[in-house]
């Protein structure tokens, strides 16, 4: 590694910090920058920066966002009777990119997991459970992961809206579009038995 | 993609330009450093900037360095009668990983594509040429790609050496450590026939 300069280093340690960007990789995307014109490279610097100083926390919905409320919340022609709780960032670009979804969100920001040391009380579930008993919120859609957190987290908010009378939904659990049974894992196609649905008519 | 503020939209988009980075890593890429605190974001950014400040191109061997020349050209300690020939950094990178070679560089920056419209005089041949005529080098190891451009581009520089006298090496061909034969390319294969050498005495 002392092959390169130390400011160098410091990049690809740099790189190497981020999820999925092991040492090949960021050594890679060092040389890149170092390809590239000084310009070129500061856009990513500059980019950087910029999202750090202008971007908050949404704090409704802990949604990122330029503006608070974000422009989702703050959005008037979506459906604010709905909202859409998931686990993180990420998440809620995946629902958003489907278009089958225009109500509004709350970022969990994370999954109740003991093991982890994740408590209900280190998410944002407390202020949502304030949101829904504040009225006009008619449909609660959790949109967790479908792993052992994901339901854990799932289950513990479904119980807790309970008493709110909120209707509650979950993501559809079945076999990918596209996939084999050939090739499917038992678990999945046991939900997707447990799960069917009548065909729709033709 | 409307879904982010404008600031990480601008952040996908500069970190979807570095190699291998698609769509989806950029975006989570982008979802990292909004996770980070300011402060570790704008390590990254700071790293970028300082990179790009302080790294030079050596005037010798066009390695990058924080000097001129750079840290191999100016070692003492290294073998100042070998230079290897490597088409860009990241190869630098590679043999200097070995440990099994301890002369100086030229990087060549590119390979020699008339296709892609690279000609000898778009790389640092001709500088190459310079230092070997200069004196003191006794053997040039062509370190470019194992490729039609690689090969092509040792070709040329081989040919614009001949007339110095100097020796003239190229990165021995043959199957990869670990490799089986059965899965090997037949050309892999050919290749580790030709190049094949005396069995070393027990």
């Amino acid at each position: 590694m002392n092959a390169y300069p130390q400011s160098v280093i410091k990049l690809i340690s740099e790189f190497g910090k981020m999820p999925g960007i092991g040492q090949k990789t960021a050594e890679r995307l060092a040389c890149y920058i170092l390809k590239q014109t000084t310009e070129e490279a500061m856009q990513l610097a500059c980019a950087i920066r910029d999202v750090k100083k202008l971007v908050k926390t949404c704090s409704t919905c802990f949604n990122v966002s330029e503006n608070d409320p974000c422009h989702i919340c703050s959005d008037l022609s979506r459906d604010r009777s709905t909202i859409c709780v998931v686990e993180q960032l990420a998440d809620f670009l995946t629902i958003e990119k489907t278009g089958k979804y225009r109500g509004l969100y709350h970022v969990l920001q994370g999954h109740i997991s003991p093991l982890e040391g994740i408590h209900p009380e280190s998410l944002t579930i407390e202020k949502l459970l304030h949101r829904v008993n504040a009225g006009h919120i008619k449909e609660v859609l959790l949109a967790t992961n479908l792993n052992m957190e994901g339901d854990a987290t799932a289950l513990y908010i479904h119980k807790h809206l309970s008493p709110s009378g909120v209707r509650v939904t979950r993501l559809a659990r079945g076999l990918p579009t596209g996939s084999y049974l050939e090739y499917a894992n038992t678990a999945i196609v046991a939900d997707a038995i447990n799960g069917r649905n009548e065909m729709a008519e033709v």
